[in-house]
């Protein structure tokens, strides 16, 4: 039976745990487990359970990570700081500390800092998500075939990854072994400027003084492009707050494209809109191709043992066994 | 037995072919009827044929509108000017006109320079689409619902738009009266600017050094901003060169809201992200809330006869009659 505590139950944390106690103890490269859940909001750990989610909620963070082999933090990045530092005094050594936040050269860096030597941390990030929060959002197959991010560093006992990869297996994902500051800089290209793009919408047209005749008129192409708008705020502030080199970047090249645009509408520069639209349907399209199930990345990750064990993006990663943990 | 002619038989022409050819000719407000199409692509109007959206292929445009009472126009903006230059001498007095395209303002002044005055003009623009283009994406229910904006003038004859807003009936849309110029300043914030946006993010990832590994890690929220990208190029690039007015003033609020939001990130300013992602999910969740069936506008617009002939915008419209056509 192994022991793993889930802190933070919100909608990342409970569809976790949801997926870890749908799997077969007899196939699940975990085997039989033993889900532990903590909120520091009772109520919220206590939909988590009610979901099935965790087979018991803790009382008290002490209490949740007693006799933990395993724990994972779902909560907010920058929540992560202050748990690592009540975390130091409370982990018995070798248990192996992961995260699922969507930065993670912060975290990586308070956990080397914060953590007891003896302590193992992998930073996780699984590449899935909805805009809704919370525990009633939860989806057990979130994760499937998502990619989902880890960030050891070189220093990680082999051990240590073993476990994070079997749960990441388990819960239906696709490891994806990647350096911190590199996730950083691709997530906020593909994930957070997305996210800062729907915002900006939703920002300009709801406080335009013609928004209730917008908002009548706004249909499928309206809906799309505001999606992420409408996700937790308090997630995505942290996001911006510890990933701000990287999205400011990415920020000044989506400024430096509208500005473009707005040259060629001055202009009515019909060769700028036609080169600009076929160059980004013909990229756009052959994303899709790649990515059929939408769960882009499968040509990266297969089951094959040579390529599972392999490094994606030239990280340096210590040598692995050739046998599951 | 009534003869309705679309020209263009793209994702539109041929999406409202197959809702015409569907309704029941019983209980149609249209009753029966005989559908020509036309496109400058010979393939691409048997295409249509083929999919069953048309009775029958005109083999050039003075066939296609020979004996027709009501003509649909659904090519890109730009080439209607065209179109509409050669109609004015094809057209029989008493033929009703009407088209599909985003932007209005432009065709209706087309229009109204161009045809005879014995020819009626109604804009139209169906607030539906799909990132797919041509015959082959088209759907008979790609209308159901849907807000079908409309703009005539208050010289257009009652006659006309009661068979126009009967076409509309029939696709299983619901009118919505504005005058174009309004029409294009609203549809450039919730429609064009939203694709603006999309393309944005498309043109910057998929150009950066780095697209090989931000393609494998981007999900679904970059599936979802990125959609409008697909779109077909031609349609976009006329959109924009007819709508520059409108899109430009946008644009310059997209930059202006990137702009705040880079600040923000430069001063790690918490409280800004804290209230514009508060504002902006209460926004989009309120708007979501409205249009549960994502078909926005529902609201505006009854089967009541007292509401179905008010305008909706305070635009001016002829005295109706209270009977169908």
């Amino acid at each position: 039976m192994r022991n793993i505590t889930i802190i933070g139950m919100g909608l990342i944390g409970t569809s976790l745990g949801l997926a870890l106690r749908n799997a077969d103890p007899a196939t699940s490269p975990l085997g039989a487990l033993q889900i532990t859940g903590y909120d520091h909001d009772p109520r919220v750990a206590r939909a988590a359970r009610e979901r099935l989610a965790i087979d018991q909620v803790a009382p008290g963070l002490a209490a949740a990570v007693d006799g933990a082999q395993l724990v994972v933090l779902a909560t907010p990045v920058r929540a992560m700081q202050t748990l690592l530092r009540e975390l130091a005094g409370l982990l018995a050594p070798h248990t192996i500390v992961t995260d699922t936040a969507s930065t993670k050269a912060d975290v990586c860096t308070w956990a080397r800092d914060l953590l007891p030597a003896t302590v193992d941390f992998v930073g996780g990030h699984p590449m899935a998500g909805r805009e809704q929060a919370g525990p009633a959002a939860a989806d057990g197959t979130l994760f499937h075939d998502a990619i989902y991010c880890l960030t050891p560093d070189p220093a990680t006992r082999e051990q240590a990854l073993n476990l994070v990869e079997a749960l990441v297996l388990t819960s239906g994902a696709r490891p994806y072994y990647i350096d911190p500051a590199e996730h950083d800089a691709y997530v906020a290209g593909i994930s957070h400027l997305p996210f800062l793009l729907s915002a900006a919408l939703v920002s300009i047209t709801s406080q335009s003084p013609a928004w209730q005749e917008l908002s009548s008129l706004a249909a499928s192409g309206f809906r799309d492009v505001s999606r992420l708008a409408s996700g937790d705020p308090a997630m995505h502030r942290d996001i911006c707050l510890t990933n701000r080199a990287a999205l400011t970047r990415w920020v000044d090249e989506a400024i430096g494209a509208l500005a473009d645009m707005r040259t060629a509408l001055e202009q009515a520069d019909e060769a700028h809109f036609d080169a600009l639209f076929t160059q980004t349907k013909a990229a756009r399209d052959a994303w899709l191709q790649r990515a059929p199930h939408l769960r882009p990345g499968e040509e990266h990750y297969t089951d094959r043992p040579e390529v599972e064990r392999r490094p994606l993006l030239g990280f340096p990663l210590p040598t692995r066994r050739k046998d599951k943990p």
